[in-house]
């Protein structure tokens, strides 16, 4: 009894290959799982490592020294508030659970305020790297009471991954509550934009450039030499190297249907950046993009039913490849701009008071949109704590001056040819938004008070002093 | 007592109107407010009209005839609530209770469900016209139970705007529980759809063609003479004669502070199309843009540090300003293929049965985005009630199409010149989008199923049947 170090509930894959991670440090692990033949095949095959297997809810917290570090692995919604209740009676004060699922940081912070009142810490951990990356190291996000944190600290640090740069663990105290998970569904929401713009590009490269699989893989490759590389541009490279595991001599992209599921994190990043208020456009375009490649029988009717453009490249592949590869790093720098402008409008509204720069530290190893660019980020709040956008600072506004011309071109090109950038499109129209000092909204607020009498405010007069016209007395 | 034929809760200037507008035709109303200033003031102002004031919420209820029908224009959210908290002990089986405030259609639902429970109907009515409207004939959208609308049908249809085309009342039983007020929701997306549509081409009129105050009115002017006739277009063009009336000599919208605002309508529907899985990008750019818009200061610094493109424009005005107009049409059309596809969605998902062609019928006339083109949806409808989309209609297939190369060519212009045009670029990335028989999606799905193991289908195999490649075994 109370022999383990650490307890881990869910033993599907994340849960189960993060045990083995823990356990791999060195720490006595036990484990429970709701039917008993994953936590049975779990200890099986690895009878030599240091876990003790649980069949009730009560001796498995048992097994565990006090104060008990519980790392939940179950799928997020109601599954969770279920374990919870299952385990709530068997905890002490002083007891930690962590949270490791996808979870929306709204249940996050319900639930950290529901389990504060029985003295119970709850941390909200995102957890990013799939499958591998449970078990080899994660990119770690938690947020909850600094104290328990502190007290978790030890092991998360061992189970993450270390950055390349200078093997710092990618694991850092996020904030309060539901600041870990929600940093995480940022993330997500940024991986979506990456995947979208990566995708984008190769459709015009196939579609406008009519680039050959192997040139198609070539360029990948390419790109992940330079200033692109990263995780998400490394195995997309790969992929379009494999062929069709069915016998087709096809690609593999090939014939896979060209219908992207979700998960939901996507989703709710967008609706909370609607929520705080942030433009937040190329995710969201990015998720729309996911939506509207589900609606494939549609789309196939929609293909023999609705023209084109008459359209013949008459560019040079080469000097396109260049404008494409610099279009791809400007949305992405702007992608970036937007996720971290909402973090600081959430950070604002939820009172979490985030470490920017050490979020992109955190991901610099282990999550999916692991990147060599992200220690720019961190470059850029080290010089700069309070920097209000990205775009402000030195490295990245050069870049984005630099290759906002590429840009143009690239959409332009795409416009033309009838090949659809939505997420590209949002990134040059943030750009071109964020830096106009004048946007046509004061049109827009003349129609509000012209039709609902919403007044305005003034050019001339201070901000927050409201105007009405008379605009019906002399129309 | 017990004289009244209709209650009116909430005497602001909405309620105010709609009670003089119920009273003109030949009803008695009784009228209540919270702070009996309101009430004294209208039934003062118009001794001469059958009101009925109240002071208490008992003889308000007490002075109108079972079953009674009561319509509450207070402050949509926990306004709402408290006030039928306060109705609910005065109130019998059969009465019924309308809430014509921008209520989220979520808690049109739960009060429903509630109100339900002690026999008192709901209906939840989405009014669109501003002040002028309530007071004239408003667009309504109720939704609720059917036998009571069925019972409050006489006085809406008398109340309602009247349609120019067919003299037909601007109202329709929409659905069950929320489905008013989800439709008054959409309305207001496509409303900011509409605006930020109008307020980029003003924008690329101004910045690019320069076009002088004058000039820009009239064009509005010409456009609102042909197909793009609408409300909207019709009062931009009268707000652009205007001149400030605080003396400055400058036309008004000139010395309008460029930060629009927003009552929430344009995010909740964005939030739910990103529920239901509706693809309803641009309403979505065009409430991004109005929260960039508010982001003034960030805005005015970025101008001086973020340079943009060199361009000049070497094309012909009079074309360009054509190309425009047909860029604008198309984005409007876009915005309603959108809209009504979001709606056609979330009717599947709520349960509603929406009455598609009839929602276009209700706008016609009354409500802000009235306009023209309205009558085509409606007919879209009749000759094919199960449309999917109205892109697949005749009419709006054929003006797509011809109007897609004036589109790119508005684009690209914008594009080069770095002038923003998020609403109009997801226009066209919608339609390019939605005529595609294979999008970049495959993509997606193979880095999901590579670093999540979140399999794909195939596209030589039945869609649902999920395969997943082993990756990591020969890279």
């Amino acid at each position: 009894m109370n022999q383990a170090d650490f307890g881990v509930i869910g033993l599907a894959v994340m849960g189960r290959n993060l045990a083995l991670n823990i356990e791999s440090r060195g720490f006595h692990v036990a484990v429970y799982n709701r039917s008993r033949e994953r936590t049975d095949d779990l200890v099986n095959k690895h009878a030599d490592k240091n876990f003790v297997p649980n069949y009730t809810i009560q001796s498995f917290v048992q097994s565990i020294k006090a104060p008990r570090r519980i790392l939940m692995m179950v799928k997020a919604g109601r599954g969770t508030d279920a374990v919870i209740d299952e385990l709530l009676p068997h905890l002490e004060k002083g007891d930690m659970l962590i949270d490791g699922g996808n979870t929306f940081f709204e249940d996050t912070i319900r639930r950290s305020e529901k389990l504060a009142k029985s003295g119970i810490n709850f941390i909200g951990m995102g957890v990013s790297g799939g499958e591998l990356g449970a078990l080899q190291g994660p990119s770690l996000m938690p947020g909850g009471q600094r104290a328990a944190y502190d007290l978790v600290e030890p092991v998360l640090k061992q189970i993450a991954a270390k950055a390349p740069e200078d093997g710092k663990p990618t694991v850092t105290y996020v904030g309060p509550n539901g600041a870990g998970h929600y940093v995480k569904m940022v993330h997500n929401g940024i991986e979506y934009g990456d995947m979208q713009l990566i995708s984008e590009s190769y459709d015009i490269l196939k579609r406008v450039l009519k680039l050959s699989s192997n040139d198609l893989a070539d360029t990948l490759a390419d790109w992940n030499k330079g200033e692109l590389n990263s995780y998400l541009i490394e195995i997309t490279a790969n992929i379009l190297t494999r062929k069709d595991d069915l016998g087709s001599d096809k690609p593999i992209v090939d014939v896979i249907l060209d219908r992207a599921g979700n998960k939901g994190t996507g989703k709710w990043s967008s609706q909370s950046a609607l929520e705080v208020g942030a433009p937040q456009s190329l995710i969201t375009e990015s998720v729309y993009a996911r939506y509207i490649s589900a609606m494939k029988e549609d789309r196939v009717a929609a293909s023999k039913v609705l023209a084109g453009p008459d359209f013949t490249f008459a560019g040079d592949t080469d000097t396109t490849k260049e404008d494409l590869r610099k279009a791809l790093y400007f949305g992405k720098i702007m992608s970036y701009a937007q996720g971290f402008d909402q973090l600081r409008m959430a950070s604002n509204v939820y009172k979490w008071d985030l470490p920017f720069g050490e979020l992109a530290q955190l991901w610099r190893a282990g999550a999916i949109i692991r990147a060599q660019f992200l220690q720019r980020i961190t470059d850029a709040f080290t010089k700069n704590a309070s920097l209000h956008n990205l775009l402000l600072d030195p490295y990245f506004k050069s870049i984005a001056e630099n290759y906002q011309n590429a840009t143009r071109r690239v959409i332009a090109l795409a416009v033309s040819a009838g090949v659809p950038t939505p997420s590209l499109s949002a990134a040059i129209a943030y750009y071109d938004s964020y830096r106009s000092a004048v946007l046509p909204a004061n049109l827009v607020q003349a129609q509000r008070d012209y039709f609902g009498a919403h007044t305005y405010e003034r050019t001339d007069k201070p901000v927050g002093e409201m105007y009405h016209y008379s605009w019906y007395d002399e129309a």
